[in-house]
């Protein structure tokens, strides 16, 4: 009976597929929906949709509210659209309570790729838990890159580390910074310079921004060089005027070939699938003591019928179903 | 051929138990280091053992250095033995280096007991990872519990978390203070006081003893107390005159009642079964980590020919040996 649901929901999990590749944005939303749920059937559609990824090219983009980031990320999609590339925005906003593929609210520069059906923008928010959109993420980016979206932006407010944990897991990492915006040493405190590829400093017009970026020149000095590792460029940005955005994609081409000439990007979709997987087991076995399983086994190890080895032995399978 | 291994294991287990039952100490000596090394052979020896346990009474005694831990334990063993109860004393020293059964220096009070083959005086230390410690504990009380011993006291320095967590493997723990050494408030600071069943301040004929009892007092009084529960009661010592003593055996009496009648005494049991195969799952699952499963599953999950949640259901399944 479970093999029937489960192939059920596959078989309509491959019908959305084909409808979302063939640019159907209510069955791609669809889907999204489904694994930022947390359902059950996420398992079989991911599974699924499992063969057809891999391709796309996932950028991050991390920094304080304010520095400038939906602008930015509105004119990477208009560059990358130019060169005839279809992008996908995953805007990640762990302390809003809104949901469901509504814009939020400072889009603007957004806006102009609304008529674009090349161009898919949704926002996850994490509904109180930022441990569940860190589980969803990277389900809701192997649902845009089976859809057939080249290049997918994850767009994110980086506040702390769990943020800067969704934006790593792009290939490459830009952050933002602006003056007057948190500056290079409160980003420093919330870990997000370890995992910059690429630093904008935007606003460069703003009296303050080369004070911005020579602090961040000497903590980026100050960091251990690594022979052959990657230097991450700092660029002076007006994104409102679309001054740096040329700058910022050549720097970004510039780092996706050293990716994948360094093995980096091998390595790090191999890291990343380790913490996700390792994820998902803490929060499994997280999930069986919750259940009560764990009781059962304490009861027997408590009366001496169960030894504690093999309960944990239990407690580590998983259940029938 | 592995189930000949632990047929075998088993097999001189068995025999090592018979042996440690009549009150071979040094077969007993072995099968305690046996589980202390945390090798593999633990689980068959357990396994071996299990039926034999449950019947032992776990009293935990902890407190700061200089208290007079190791008078209290000789005088409770002195009262234990007075009444023909075979004891044994595991003293637990997380900072301590040294392991292996020898008696503590300063465990002068102790000695008399050292002829009496009634009384098995063990130490533990921690060699650098107290874990490892919380883990091989639960073991040791284990082997003593099926040799036999009808009281087994384990002796901790109570000076942080992990060391209460040795101490509250007990049915009843005894918490001692001492004016000068370590007060109340440093205690409560140690999560000490919400563990204690029975508070000993000791060294009650120095001038401070009756403003730790205070202090004690007023800790106690700010403390929920829940109808029918066991209110922590305080006696004055002076151990090395034997003072108080008779007082904390009957306060143990009355508590081990208690544990009995309340129906206590069986939760407990099956909390410290749950957090002891918890911590064993949680470990297992970190040793699989570390021995390299999760690599080869990460890399099928970064090729894409395994999916995220299988993966992490292979990492939870035990395996195959």
């Amino acid at each position: 009976m479970a093999d029937t649901a489960e192939a059920q929901t596959q078989t309509k999990a491959k019908a959305e597929l084909d409808r979302a590749r063939a640019g159907d944005t209510r069955a791609l939303a669809r889907l999204i929906s489904l694994v930022e749920d947390e359902s059950p059937r996420v398992r079989s559609v991911i599974k699924e949709l499992l063969p057809s990824t891999g391709g796309a090219r996932i950028i991050g983009l991390t920094g304080s509210p304010g520095v400038g980031k939906s602008t930015v990320t509105g004119a990477l999609v208009g560059a990358f659209r130019a060169a005839g590339v279809r992008v996908a925005v995953l805007a990640v906003d762990p302390s809003s309570p809104f949901t469901g593929g509504a814009l939020l609210g400072d889009r603007v520069r957004m806006q102009e790729h609304a008529t674009d059906d090349q161009v898919y923008i949704r926002s996850m928010a994490s509904r109180g838990h930022l441990g569940g959109l860190a589980a969803s993420t990277p389900q809701a980016i192997r649902v845009l890159d089976a859809a057939g979206f080249e290049l997918i932006i994850i767009e994110t407010v980086g506040v702390g580390q769990a943020e800067v944990a969704i934006a790593s897991l792009a290939d490459s990492v830009v952050v933002l910074l602006a003056p007057g915006m948190g500056d290079a040493i409160q980003a420093a405190k919330a870990g997000i310079l370890e995992v910059a590829d690429v630093f904008v400093v935007n606003k460069a017009d703003k009296p303050d921004s080369q004070q911005v970026v020579r602090d961040l020149r000497n903590m980026i000095a100050l960091a251990e060089q690594v022979e052959g590792g990657w230097k991450p460029p700092i660029i002076s940005a007006v994104a409102v005027r679309g001054e740096g955005i040329d700058e910022l994609l050549g720097r970004l081409d510039e780092h996706w070939s050293w990716l994948g000439s360094s093995g980096e990007l091998a390595r790090r979709r191999h890291a990343r699938a380790r913490e996700e997987i390792t994820a998902l087991a803490f929060a499994a076995l997280r999930g069986r003591m919750a259940a009560g399983h764990v009781e059962e086994l304490a009861s027997q190890v408590a009366d001496g019928t169960l030894d504690p080895f093999q309960a944990a032995d239990e407690l580590l399978r998983p259940p029938a179903d």
